[in-house]
């Protein structure tokens, strides 16, 4: 048993992290099993809500409360950042108005042990309550429709938190981030094998493209030549990664265009490619506010800046900023 | 058609690298089909032999004349360093006398336009033969039994290319470096599934470890705790590398212990994995002369060290210094 004194002492830690609220609705099973939560990323008539928007807020540490059928029924930790993934097969024909592909946040997820209803202590939580973008309807303590994931207090989360006296169980493996992504990479490549239009040689291309190796790996290094960031210029230290990642491009062109590709050293191949760093219009890198600055230091790269102009790469990287990178 | 004049400039454009001469014996067919060299480490009775040690010694660009039954038929470029590998399937009954483990070395080859006799231009030749390690026995022009790969000089490399009139056809591609790893990996992997005695437990255990996941980096993480040279913490930077490579440890121990693994940002990671670097007993970090300076500057690498003692990983640093690091 894990008690709720252990749910204190993480917040307790002084870590910064922020609470949060998920209204499961109709996917509290599939959420709860798979260790994630998932959301599309903007509403049906495509304006952006709050709710969802909140699914990139969020930071590995962060505490969630689940809520469904009008119950605290579990207690999260949010385990990494959201990424964008294909809504979930396991969703079956729950909500199939929604778009394809959202925001996935990998959460590890244990059971209360006591299942506590909102509702039935309301003079309690309400005062409680956000004053705007709530969970709960603070009048008759019932969900807010429109809500999915909400910023709440640290006094709300540890009031509920003490109400359901704590969590039970070794709880539930959190979704894997690279499962994920190669999950819906293999969707792609499946539909791309499929896909009875293309010769051979194209297939060949594409797959090549995606590994960052072939024909786009030899442009990119033939017309960008060195690391964008460290001016290395041996080839075996570069990688070509994608700025808009392979498996959310559009056509072939966008997969094999060497406007879409950036060659960088290792380490920055990958912070770039799990969005937590990019680049600014003036060509400043940027790193996700998730990191220690003292880590930025150590690796030299405070202050990094593009050794070359990248505007040549700057509706690709307009893609990286708002879709990709974790700010 | 590829002109005698493309092999004289790229001798002529400076570089410092060096010439090769290969005996292949009975072994042409597979190692020019399949764009490599390949040499047990040693000799039958475990000597050391300099034509084996200079599998490791040849680099990127280096040139090789393909001697085989009397005659020049091909020449070649080094494409990548010399990485251990497997005694290739296509060998068969070839060599059932040589060690299961040895060296590949990645050529491109060419096959010559006229396939020059050495024997028949002897008092050209002789003159220009090495005194020690000779690929060729300078009084009746036969291969020297014992040679495999021979440093030969720039003169006679040019001279023979000369009487082979160059090379014709674009060449095969040469062996791929991750494609050779990965297939010695899938027969280390294949060979443990099909191993009864393992439950399905220790298996996974294995398998996580390979990739750097699972019980092996949480260990790793708990004792070492940060990047062995930039002092990075954040684990999302820091990648759980095995010393001695997984491939090449002999048992369980050696693939699950944290004696034998490194924490290392992804840049350095690749660099310690491909023996590109390597640490001294001193803790400084020594990198493969075949680096440009300017590039280790530019990755702020010059003068590196390890930023705490690595004197517990010493049993497994000196089988990387010896057998993976390219000196």
């Amino acid at each position: 048993m894990d008690s709720w004194l252990a749910i204190v002492q993480i917040v307790q830690r002084g870590r910064m992290g922020r609470f949060w609220w998920v209204n499961h609705k109709q996917t509290f099973t599939q959420e709860h099993k798979g260790g994630y939560l998932w959301s599309p990323k903007r509403e049906v008539n495509n304006a952006r809500s709050q709710f969802y928007d909140n699914m990139r807020r969020a930071r590995r540490g962060d505490g969630v409360l689940s809520y469904a059928d009008g119950r605290i029924r579990a207690i999260g930790e949010v385990t990494d950042e959201a990424l964008e993934a294909a809504k979930p097969a396991d969703f079956g024909n729950i909500g199939e108005y929604w778009a394809h592909t959202g925001w996935l946040l990998p959460v590890s997820w244990r059971d209360v042990v006591n299942e506590v209803k909102p509702s039935a202590h309301l003079s309690v939580i309400a005062p409680l309550l956000p004053k705007k973008y709530s969970p709960l309807r603070s009048k008759n303590g019932r969900g807010n429709q429109k809500a999915y994931l909400a910023e709440i207090s640290e006094d709300l989360y540890l009031a509920l938190g003490a109400l359901a006296s704590g969590t039970i169980g070794d709880g539930v493996p959190p979704a894997d981030r690279f499962a994920v992504i190669d999950e819906y990479e293999q969707a792609q490549v499946q539909a791309l094998q499929s896909d009875l239009t293309l010769s051979e040689t194209v297939l060949r291309t594409l797959m090549d493209a995606r590994l960052g190796q072939g024909e786009f790996r030899a442009r990119l290094l033939a017309s960008d030549k060195a690391c964008a960031v460290t001016g290395v210029r041996d080839a075996r230290l570069l990688r070509a990664g994608h700025i808009k990642p392979w498996r959310l491009c559009q056509n072939a062109g966008e997969r094999l265009s060497e406007l879409n590709g950036i060659l960088l050293v290792p380490t920055l191949d990958h912070l770039f490619d799990r969005g937590l760093m990019t680049f600014g219009q003036d060509g400043l890198a940027k790193f996700s506010s998730s990191f220690n600055a003292a880590d930025l230091v150590s690796l030299k790269l405070n202050h990094a800046r593009s050794g070359y102009s990248l505007s040549h790469h700057e509706e690709f990287l307009e893609f990286h900023r708002s879709e990709v990178f974790v700010v």
